[in-house]
């Protein structure tokens, strides 16, 4: 390839963004529901049973065994899961491997990397890799954004992440999947094994559309692994190992609401401000994920359904002690899951069929017949910066160094509403700005904006307005609430960028929504 | 298309089969694991959640309106599944609703199809439909039998059906699937409902392939439908209708183990045969069907593993009280299961874990990354005819009448050892054939013949006679069996056939094994 990237144009949303990434065509974001796709999904090579063991059993000797009959080579696209978060210790032995091998080029797709992948940039630095395509957190989002990735990254939610690998955007060549429990035909699941997880779903797409995948355990069963997340029949070769992950960093023992004053004051106008809106009454549904502000709305959520006697049809998650207490003590019918955060979230969704393995395939994928996102009733997403408009970002600190990866916000915000409990402030930063630093949520879908000093409702959302307007809360406007920040903390700077793209985000549609830029260093 | 069939070519088990049929294109039978697939799997069309209602509420006003909203039109392709077997309302209302729309020349894809679709032969007659590709038992078999089929009838394995839509061989239009529950979103399960039949695996090719996809029910309940067999993800539109299904003609109440002398006769040397062969130890696993010589067999099995205090891993099934009973008395690990047969399997599937719902993906698929048939230790099976080699015939009768579908059959062929426990004669007719009228099943495949006057292992088994040998079983050869049910009955007349072909039977890697001839009438 000879550039990087090419063929900038603006989008609909104003941002200019390339049209050519790593020598592939993309399609600039259109506006939210505007881009219809054409074509047929991708469907892998046909395999026969003639080549695969009749007895089932697919082990192979080593990783770099599996690694080679798979037909590793440079230019190559492997991908990982990220269901053991920083406890991971798979990915880095695959690249060491292919480091090893003299193997070149590759393309990492990992549905995100965490810090314990630091060992990455060193393959990056040598050529083992061309770019990483997933959410890079910590050290290997600062090395991209100091622009000394080989390739331009791209970000996806993990809704599009299943969406560009059914659509045949990203093919798989290599799938390695690492799973707290397998037998040797390579049904897998997360629930049992030190390593457990809880489940699987991140590999879903992988497992169904990579041209070889591999399974790696430390918990070989016989066969039947029962229950299949992943299964066998899709599977081309298992792996016994050591150790696939480091338990403690994998799940939490202890998962925690917030102490701080103003964290609460958030999660309190946000439980009120969805009592106003009609929100939490019988048979809702919510989705607020595992941090402590999220955590502590879930609470009030609780306090008010018992105090009620009603109950959640479901609460969608990211599972933690917290929603399991809901479903065990009557709150709720049902938890549709899709990663676990904690110990009791393992041993809810290992014990409970009311607890539900789902995946980005039937969660969050737009380029389905319909998914999971729309249908709950509200949603509570973070956001690093969120503008007048309220358009949101994500991906990006205010400095511009691109840390966190997209995860599912971008198809929570399909929820019927959407709300961004958040503080005004973080360091002396406004959150509140007059353009967001990288665009990674359309403002059309971002509902409401609860901090600890006022409540702004997007002015499209009329009827939450006239709902929430007796209900004694204090209503703002979103730039009121940006000068009240701004007359507290001054105005903020704007990031230092270079001309430079290191990254573009997608939209859940496979279009690009904004480009994300190498950062000025001395 | 200008003529039914052409390009008539002799294939490995040396059988005359076409390989143009209807139009398109086949390919002969090469022999076992000789022909390898190219090419990709079908992708069905992308499709876009902006196309889909954001509530998920996905409902049609009735099965007409879906289906014109689908899009139907002369010439589709309409599939429906068996798991109602011959208590299926609504594979017959939607060819009503085509005839009265005037629609011409349809493909039906069932399953299978049953006596109560009887219907469809005014369809045949009427040009509304141009043939079923798909077992037909009873009164279509006959129909076609007799020439009076439009087009010429395709029959697939269970796996092979979920083989042909995989690799694209079959395009499914429009697939209906009916659902003893469901939501609005098109989430489905069988476990639930008047009409609970246990699983939906044999519509799991049909809603991950069709294009568009109606799911109909009689039971709808407020999203989520847990457990989702179907998921709503790929569901275009649900209809709510009155009645799905006849609950006493899906499930039965009562399943019965054979009385008669014979048949028992038959399944205590079938037993012994396996506890001679070692195949009963701890930890093995078996299928049997649900037929009263095949239920007699399990039995003395379950005899034999309390008495020796072990148990098997699983048991593939085709459920019913006898393997259930073996589950819940600890003498099996696990059901692996296809189809529940009575009631008692319907809520065992429902109640316990242990008793998993499994598809023709994840059993009998033979272009997928192994299957599970291969794993079963030991599988007993029928058959209409065998021959000296072997050779085994399960979709017509000595008279030529197609009067049964291959089901799981051809798939269940791969198991470690597979044995036909059948009777010497029927109606004093003789089993054992020089040539029999249709082959299925090649003879490499099939083990053991267990009939009641002795059992004969195939001579390529050599393992299999030498543990038989000293164990007191009446071991003969087949031609000894041939010559001995030839004394009691005579000679059987060869079936009366023209030359015309009627149907063809695939292999479970798609290409052709035998064809189906017109039965010569008065």
């Amino acid at each position: 390839m000879s550039k990087k990237y090419d063929k900038i144009v603006e989008n609909a949303v104003g941002r200019k963004v390339p049209e050519e990434i790593n020598g592939e065509k993309h399609v600039a974001f259109k506006g939210v529901g505007k881009h219809r796709p054409t074509g047929n999904k991708y469907g892998p090579p046909i395999p026969s049973c003639a080549d695969y063991p009749d007895d089932g059993d697919k082990r192979q000797s080593s990783l770099k065994e599996a690694l080679l009959k798979s037909g590793i080579k440079d230019g190559m696209t492997i991908s990982t899961h990220h269901h053991f978060r920083n406890g991971d210790v798979i990915a880095n032995q695959i690249f060491a491997i292919a480091a090893e091998l003299g193997i070149k080029d590759l393309r990492w797709f990992p549905s995100a990397s965490f810090p314990c992948h630091e060992p990455m940039i060193e393959h990056m630095k040598s050529g083992v890799i061309n770019r990483i395509e997933g959410s890079m957190n910590g050290p290997l989002g600062k090395f991209a954004s100091e622009g000394n990735m080989k390739g331009v990254g791209v970000l996806r939610s993990h809704g599009g992440r299943y969406q560009a690998v059914q659509d045949g955007e990203v093919h798989i060549d290599i799938a390695v999947i690492a799973a707290p429990a397998a037998d040797a035909f390579g049904n897998a699941n997360g629930v049992h094994g030190d390593a457990a997880c809880g489940l699987l779903g991140f590999a879903l797409a992988d497992a169904q559309h990579a041209d070889k995948v591999i399974v790696a355990t430390d918990n070989l069963v016989d066969f039947p692994c029962i229950p299949w997340q992943i299964h066998g029949n899709w599977v081309d070769y298992t792996v016994e190992v050591d150790k696939i992950g480091i338990p403690e960093k994998i799940v939490s023992g202890t998962t925690r609401i917030t102490k701080s004053p103003d964290r609460l004051r958030i999660a309190e106008l946000t439980a009120n401000f969805c009592d106003a809106a009609g929100i939490i009454r019988d048979g809702f549904s919510f989705q607020s994920g595992a941090g402590g502000t999220a955590l502590a709305v879930g609470e009030f959520f609780a306090q008010m359904m018992k105090e009620r006697n009603i109950k959640a049809r479901f609460i969608r998650a990211g599972s933690n002690k917290y929603p399991v207490k809901m479903l065990e003590d009557g709150l709720a019918d049902y938890i549709l899951d899709g990663q676990t955060f904690d110990l009791e979230g393992v041993r809810s969704i290992r014990e409970n069929p009311n607890h539900v393995n789902t995946s980005p395939f039937t969660s969050y994928n737009y380029h389905g017949k319909g998914n999971f996102a729309s249908m709950v009733d509200v949603v509570m997403l973070g956001a690093t910066e969120v503008d007048v408009n309220f358009n949101a970002n994500v991906v990006t600190h205010s400095d511009g160094y691109m840390l966190h990866g997209i995860g599912g916000w971008q198809n929570c915000l399909f929820a019927r509403t959407t709300i961004l409990p958040i503080p005004l402030f973080r360091d002396r930063i406004p959150v509140i700005r007059d353009r967001v630093t990288t665009l990674c949520g359309p403002g059309e879908l971002i509902d409401v904006i609860v901090t600890e000093r006022g409540i702004a409702i997007n002015p499209k959302r009329i009827d939450l307005i006239e709902k929430a307007h007796n209900a004694g809360l204090p209503l703002k406007t979103i730039e009121e609430l940006k000068v009240e920040a701004e007359d507290i903390c001054g105005m903020p700077e704007n990031p230092q960028l270079e001309d430079e793209i290191i990254g573009v985000v997608k939209w859940v549609d496979g279009t690009i929504i904004d480009a994300v830029y190498k950062v000025k260093t001395k």
